[in-house]
């Protein structure tokens, strides 16, 4: 068989009528997921509580798997992931109103690596994509999942800049997963679903519609630890997410702007509604307790020697590093020569110093300290 | 006699070692103010509290008025306010270290309106300064007057701001009142003390001193319902104003900014704090509960007829208007035009509006939308 018939029950129950979760998974867990429900006979399922409009569709034509859904499913890549399998991501499962099931273009274990979800302006200011790109590289050079919407702007930003650190980024998307929308987006959509993953609940085809997009943004914040929103206008769909990952318990993170800014005021308006204010990639990993753990995973990646020095030898290097470090920027060699740290030990240094905020790269692999109090 | 005995005294008390409050203000009370206090004899000052350091002054040469300063109160302008005086202002009565009296060059009254603080950095950005200059017009305009430091950058911008409004504003001085600095700003003191007042803690001739600004910081935040940082470094005076607001349960606003702006990382770093994160003047107005009384009393003022007219009128005229204005500046005559209000009641309508943060003016007496929910 070349594709599970839970899959192929996933890819059915995602066609179903809305129905009640907690009935369904009752049902689910007494047939063992979705193809043993689809294989029972309709009074077992009945006394079982599955609700007579999901009865009737299961009963019908529209429960049967379509021809495009098998050969979607014939790709090594492609999967149709059922909310009883274990592998269903285990904080979107716990939204009130998860996805029965969810098509997923690309590496299913990414879906369940700690996330945090990016999302803003289609239409960013430039400084605002930057700072986008800035702390997606940065927190997924530190081992956090990128999520996003694969939009132009604010999301397209978050997943480069996941890639640029060759990091895992996943893109949840609003139509179905053979749809690529935007169509700007064609190069990206392939490398996301290279090394993470596309994310859809839409039937195959689906093309993207307004009242789609609600709904893809609560998997977004359903997905992730927290949500940072760069940018974002009063009222658009950005705060939608927000909204998700507050009524979730989730944390919400926003950077805030210039008051003459229009895209700052969606954060300023989170901000006083209890949103987390944030200026640094450390602002967010300290709040998701990620500092710890994580840091030092990836220090240890980097450079091992680093991150086994005792703490007293890691403070002095990084005042000599930063003693050495101006205004200006300057290239990893010409602080090697400042400082006689080996150039394993200046990017190592560098790259806790840029994550907590002290250093802010320039092109051409320099670095510059950021005017801040030590 | 050219000026008051109690005057001479004030003058005299800000000469004194420092001393309790509690035991000075039994005193005070006991002999009825300042000049009472230099005639009473010792042993009547001893038993009624006064401490030995303070009756030791009291009884040598340091108490006598100096030369220079019976000359300064000659000027009708120039007043030393003991704090046992009505005139004396309440909120600042209110602080710990209240100071026991304050040099005054300018009107008396001014001490007891209703007061903002606008402070932020010496050298702000461009945008930063046009922030302060604007709130401080805004909210001058609708009858808080305008407190800050007479320092070069935030603190001119807000003088200048009331000033522009026909507002009242006051500058607190680190140094003797006779003394102008920054000297670039001998025109603006003038201006200042000419419709508000020039205050002081300080003796005369005192040339500015590091370690009077902190001290005078706590004057500036204790005169204030609240203080309004514009723009402000991390670990800068602006914020020692802000922790004396705080700390005196007055109310503190920061504007946020770029993550990218040095300058904003104070105003951040009081919003993580609990400062009210601020973007329009109607953010303070509402927080400080300002908006009724006085917004109604300066529309009353300006516009007596849209002041009068009943709420429903003035919605639908202002939404009339709102719809007839676009995001490109237009001029008053232009408004009449295409709404067929009067030009004062667009004039009155616009400046609530623009209060609001609805609408922003632009050179040239032009005003166009922001963008922002309605």
């Amino acid at each position: 068989m070349p594709h599970s018939d839970d899959a192929l029950a996933g890819a059915a129950l995602l066609r179903a009528p809305a129905v009640d979760r907690e009935a369904l998974a009752g049902a689910l867990r007494r047939f063992g997921g979705g193809a043993g429900l689809l294989l029972a006979d309709s009074r077992a399922r009945r006394s079982a509580g599955v609700p007579p409009a999901l009865e009737s569709f299961l009963r019908g034509a529209g429960a049967r798997p379509t021809p495009a859904e098998r050969r979607w499913l014939d790709h090594p890549r492609h999967h149709v992931l059922g909310s009883w399998d274990p592998r269903y991501p285990a904080l979107l499962r716990n939204i009130r109103d998860y996805p029965l099931a969810l098509y997923v273009d690309g590496d299913l274990n990414a879906l369940q690596q700690p996330q945090l979800a990016i999302v803003g302006s289609r239409n960013p200011t430039h400084p605002g994509a930057d700072n986008a790109f800035r702390f997606a590289q940065l927190l997924a050079g530190r081992g956090l999942t990128i999520t996003s919407g694969l939009a132009l702007g604010i999301d397209t930003a978050a997943h480069r800049g996941a890639l640029a650190a060759q990091g895992t980024t996943l893109a949840v998307v609003g139509n179905g997963i053979d749809v690529i929308y935007p169509g700007e987006n064609r190069k990206l959509a392939e490398e996301i679903a290279g090394s993470g993953a596309l994310i859809s609940e839409f039937a195959l085809r689906q093309p993207p519609r307004a009242a789609h997009f609600p709904q893809r943004n609560r998997i977004i914040a359903g997905l992730a630890l927290g949500t940072l929103i760069v940018e974002a206008a009063r009222r658009s769909g950005s705060l939608i997410t927000a909204r998700f990952a507050a009524e979730q318990g989730r944390e919400v993170f926003a950077v805030p702007g210039s008051i003459n800014n229009p895209l700052a005021q969606g954060c300023h308006e989170l901000i006083k509604q209890g949103a987390k204010l944030t200026e640094t990639a450390h602002d967010i990993l300290s709040e998701l307790n990620f500092s710890g753990f994580f840091a030092a995973a990836a220090l240890a990646r980097e450079d091992p020697a680093a991150a086994a020095a005792p703490a007293a030898g890691m403070d002095k290097d990084r005042k000599i590093l930063l003693d050495a470090l101006g205004f200006d920027p300057a290239d990893i060699d010409l602080l090697v020569g400042r400082t006689g740290l080996t150039p394993e030990a200046v990017s190592s240094i560098l790259l806790t110093l840029e994550l907590e905020g002290y250093v802010q790269a320039a092109p051409g692999g320099r670095y510059a300290r950021v005017a801040r109090s030590l």
